[in-house]
């Protein structure tokens, strides 16, 4: 089994510089690949935060994991500022663990506007970055088909953050039209 | 909107190593970072698609954008090598263009196992990696809150293209089980 992991979860160490002038060099990063359920994607999920030691920021579609939630909890109960930002109508299902997370000290704001909150990227410290096509949940560890990707990088963690802030603080856009179909240039 | 997306898209050289004695040395990659519907998520992957040169392989739970399959069917008129691994469900609802994609030459199965084939992933030209939370459909274009992140690797291009082949082959698990979920350790 770790053999298999070792061969998926692809962990590259990369050095890092940006083409843009915004941007200044990073320490190494590194890049992991899973796919569940064949990997063990919600064990190695807990695994980073439960190594939290500041800020965790989740925007989450489906959240209704429970070892993932009491994760979340016991990083709260050791002093991380943990925020979700979290889609409406899937917070508001049974099996959600919102109401749970929200409950134990968990700041978590819910996004009603147009369209899905669909993302399921979380940002760990500002250096760990995990997105990829996997929601929170068991149906995701253990039946569906999916990917999860973790990175370690400074420079990617802050640009997910950054997206975060604009949800939590409602300067995002919520949605946008085609000006141009043919070339799919949009007006937001 | 340029700056905005240069801004965003994050484009990092990348100069990779592995700490795995299978891996070798790669050559410069690329990482890039999308949010839609505030950038240009469509046009950029159709660009992509339209930038291939010999293989495309999709694993993609919702394809309904009428652009994005266009986009691959113009891929394969000029001789791209297109394989679509899709979900079932997804596949037989009304606006999938999956239909339409077998009729122009696009090589599709379906996957119709346990759970959903939730994956988003593109690999094209066995180098550049396409995945996040984005189903290739308008609605992620336009309404919902979603990440694209295009890794530009060889290696991590390998590395979900053995997991398509998988798919395609039908070698892949399907489902797992907990032995013991206090440590979510997992039989598969």
């Amino acid at each position: 089994m770790l053999h298999k992991l070792s061969f998926l979860a692809v962990l590259l160490s990369l050095s890092v510089f940006s083409f843009f002038s915004y941007a200044e060099s990073t320490p190494e990063a590194s890049v992991s690949v899973l796919f569940s359920p064949s990997d063990e994607c919600s064990r190695i999920i807990s695994e980073k935060i439960d190594g939290a030691e500041k800020t965790i920021e989740l925007a989450i579609y489906m959240l209704t994991s429970r070892s993932l939630a009491k994760s979340l909890v016991l990083a709260v109960r050791r002093g991380v500022a943990v925020r979700i930002f979290a889609d409406g109508e899937s917070s508001r299902e049974y099996y959600s663990k919102v109401n749970f997370l929200k409950k134990n000290g968990v700041l978590v704001k819910i996004e009603d506007g147009k369209g899905l909150m669909h993302n399921k990227f979380c940002v760990i410290d500002d250096k760990t970055l995990i997105t990829g096509s996997y929601n929170w949940t068991n149906s995701a560890d253990l039946m569906n088909d999916e990917n999860v990707v973790i990175i370690e990088s400074e420079k990617i963690a802050r640009v997910f953050r950054v997206q975060f802030e604009k949800y939590w603080q409602g300067t995002y856009t919520d949605e946008a039209f085609y000006i141009d179909k043919n070339k799919l240039i949009k007006h937001k």
